[in-house]
């Protein structure tokens, strides 16, 4: 037998996925739950509580708990596509806007990743990504200057950086990714628009050109509350 | 010109990773490192604050600034391989509590998951696997009880649920997984040893036998701090 509370969250998450409950409406009180499924109102609430963990529920102060809206499914960890690309395939509206766009010189870590020496200059370019109008993963990107000296006229606005190494016969062949889990901090949360300490999807990843050589390195985080990723593993 | 503080945090970063500072270790005090940079104490904090975040260093009250233990690398999201199999060919240790291995209705979720009617049985299995004697992950599975009647036999301490379907037969040879990143809940806490909150991996997975049926459907939650998941990509 399974608990009470959960046989009510199986109950709650079954009509927020056949739409009973839609994304963005207020779902009835704790009160209103307690009298339908007659338990006391600490079980409704241990119930919600995990559909809020999950991300499926959302409280809101002073006007109730609200359904969010569906996850993003991201093959971001399965396929090599600009971010616009991927989205756009689902038929998901993308925008970007360029936090900040500079020639600097490379630090030890940045030159070590990218096999060029601490003299050599890097373009660090910084990219809030949104999906829908809602901001949804910030992307640090390093490119080797003096490979790509004519970067600094691409406007990221519109153009994708995958697009714009192909263009230069030298496209990224091969990403290797690393994936962390992180709290986040104050200018990661007013970024992407949640909390401080909400979870994110802490990415550093490494694009592959010509000789095998690294021309992209790349540290993304991803809003925690939002999106998933996806993998298909064969034997 | 980076700021301060960034100096600081990339030469904090070099002496973990060049074992200056080790596992398990304190580093210096504020106070210390605010003398040592020739800095203010906030600058300080903001550097060390960055590396906690990271999950390189921990605050231990009243102690100081812990150096962490570095960080496992699962292929969980790449490789078909058991738990046990792909830590032990890293070398580490590992070991599993069963804590709880039970026969009893489907829910409808299970049900619809392994494609099974409302009215069989499904064996669920909840285990806490370890690494090196550090809880790393908690793992609720469901197998349809009809297919693998004698699976109740099995003694999940030592046995590998994968060497299971593959002595009966049936190995699993696709698996799909689903990521999402949320925080914990007390009970997870609780048997992970971590704070309620700290994000955990949140995966769900199907795993695919004989004729493509899902045979094995697991829902895994892995410590935020010390793991990481790795994916290469080729066009």
């Amino acid at each position: 037998m399974a608990a009470m509370y959960l046989k009510i969250k199986s109950d709650l998450f079954e009509k927020i996925n056949n739409g009973t409950y839609k994304e963005g409406d207020l779902i009835p009180t704790e009160i209103e739950l307690a009298e339908y499924y007659n338990v006391s109102r600490p079980t409704v609430r241990q119930a919600i509580q995990i559909l809020v963990d999950d991300g499926y529920l959302e409280k809101r102060r002073k006007r109730g708990t609200m359904v969010c809206q569906k996850k993003i499914e991201q093959e971001f960890t399965q396929k090599i596509l600009s971010f616009d690309a991927e989205m756009n395939e689902k038929g998901l509206t993308t925008s970007t806007k360029v936090i900040s766009s500079t020639i600097e010189d490379a630090s030890e870590e940045v030159a070590s990743t990218l096999g060029i020496s601490l003299s050599d200059k890097v373009c660090k370019l910084i990219r809030l990504r949104y999906i829908n109008s809602k901001p949804n993963v910030i992307v640090t990107t390093y490119i080797p200057y003096n490979q790509f000296p004519d970067i600094k006229n691409v406007n990221f606005i519109n153009s994708r950086l995958y697009d714009y190494f192909s263009h230069k016969g030298n496209p990224v062949t091969r990403i290797k990714r690393k994936l962390e889990t992180i709290k986040a901090d104050n200018t990661t949360a007013s970024l992407l628009d949640i909390q401080e300490n909400d979870p994110v999807f802490y990415f550093h990843s490494y694009g592959y050109g010509n000789d095998n050589k690294v021309i992209e390195y790349s540290i993304s985080k991803y809003r925690g509350d939002i999106n998933y990723f996806v993998f298909d593993l064969c034997r």
